[in-house]
């Protein structure tokens, strides 16, 4: 059973124990764009005290330079090289692990976010944002000629979704051999400020379906993420906490990596999935209700 | 295994045999607008021979009347109720199965073939093709004013299917207490003119993913569609035939009924998911290689 935080003790040990402190972001630090009350004290506290902090984040709709304006916006102390994103994390993957040759293409499902990072990654992609993927009209076999030079379909959360960009995706999957298929990450919702929406498994769902296969998935849990963070950042995973209010992404992610994880209340996790006897068999080591309840240590 | 039809004699005891025939369109009769060589005259043969030829598609973008117009534009005779549609079949489970009160709407993903299917039935629906649903702009929940009188979500092939259309239907399903999740089929592709396209089931995989519960299923395989057909044709089960293109909607839908299935291989299901040793487990009664072949009738 999970460790339940509350009186300031609690919190201090934390602070005792651990030295590399992983946060999620939408649901931990905010949701949408309303900032969780505390998580700027809290954050600022823990650079006081001479701690790594690093933001680990399924969220593929931006680049880590774009996410660090998102954290400017809200007022949060962050550096580019502290933020780790799906999108950067698929392309490394798509270079390093995939090895995609050089003349080689990503067909992409999402937005500007992976488009980004696979132009610092050196890797060519079409689709994503392309003016002539953002079209509600009828999809016609007969009028496309698909790029043989396709290599990997990768989707992620894209609000512009279209029948022509699954139908795209799904014939380079069916058609060109040896055709990756990619997901950055597998969320099946995600906290908006006003509540619930279709996250970025939903998106990759219908080319699941159709193709009658499962993407590889690169963000949260896969160990990929953490294989990222271990490349740019030395940290002793026994001294390390994964902080995310996801027990299928967040604490499963810190689990396979050998960390230890604090669940908070704030995102997707209800307390019913903790609790009785529907509770998850994924258990997080300790659970607070919020980030901003570890104010208490700077009382 | 399946009996393979090839000489003229395979074809004359098929006639003797059954009465009834149920064709499935797409694939079998026509792929998107190019016919099955041979289709016309096959089915001109079975009206000589006074046989009961009704149409079941899973096909959802069409009411039975716009159906209609398409077996006309290609030549083919049919009657508007020998065609049983999943539209149509839906709507008639929406009134008779689930029985929505007269004073709770449907919220439709589908194109016009199931908004008229639900008015001829009298239910009440919103969304479909709602001209401030089709949008590839980003949904916001800010901006949403829920219908509270929204009992049941159907969901069929859109190919105008967008972000907005998916974030409305999750919101129904999980705010709104009781609210029924329907798919008019989950036919995972469908084969249009020049090749595979996503079929309905991949409309519906992203709420299926979100929400974590499958849909309803009124289409084949499911046997509310033969119900909609015993409610306006007398036929003997044991004399009736299915046939079909596809193994799990069209041979698994005959079985299910207790009708005998023929198999034919102008759509989606290949040579190799029938012989050899990785062949599907649902086996049709009669395997042919188009519905031309019983051409063989008229020498």
């Amino acid at each position: 059973m999970a460790a339940r935080l509350s009186v300031k003790q609690d919190y201090e040990s934390l602070l005792d124990k651990y030295d590399t402190w992983l946060f999620d972001c939408d649901g931990v630090l905010w949701e949408g764009d309303r900032l969780i009350d505390g998580a700027i004290e809290v954050l600022q506290l823990l650079r006081e005290k001479k701690k790594s902090v690093l933001f680990v984040t399924n969220n593929a709709t931006k680049s880590r330079k774009s996410y660090k304006t998102k954290f400017d916006k809200l007022g949060v102390e962050a550096h580019v090289d502290e933020i780790f994103g799906s999108a950067f994390a698929s392309a490394v993957y798509i270079s390093s692990v995939l090895k995609l040759p050089k003349d080689k293409k990503v067909y992409v499902i999402g937005m500007s976010g992976i488009e980004e990072e696979l132009k610092e990654e050196g890797i060519s992609y079409i689709g994503g944002t392309d003016p002539a993927d953002y079209t509600l009209e009828p999809f016609s076999l007969a009028n496309f000629t698909p790029d043989p030079s396709v290599g990997a379909v990768l989707c992620g959360l894209d609000t512009a979704i279209n029948y022509t960009k699954l139908s795209k995706a799904f014939q380079y999957l069916i058609r060109n051999p040896g055709c990756a298929f990619l997901a950055t990450n597998e969320d099946s919702t995600y906290p908006a400020a006003d509540g619930l929406l279709p996250g970025a498994g939903s998106i990759s769902a219908p080319l699941r379906y159709a193709y009658a296969k499962d993407p590889i998935s690169i963000g949260k849990p896969n160990g990929t993420m953490l294989e990222c963070i271990k490349a740019k950042h030395d940290f002793d995973p026994k001294r390390t906490l994964m902080i995310g209010d996801r027990l299928n992404t967040d604490i499963q992610f810190g689990k396979n990596g050998g960390l230890d994880t604090l669940l908070v209340l704030t995102g997707i996790t209800k307390e019913e999935e903790i609790t009785g006897p529907n509770a998850s068999p994924i258990i997080p080591d300790y659970v607070t209700k919020s980030l901003g309840d570890l104010r208490i240590l700077k009382s």
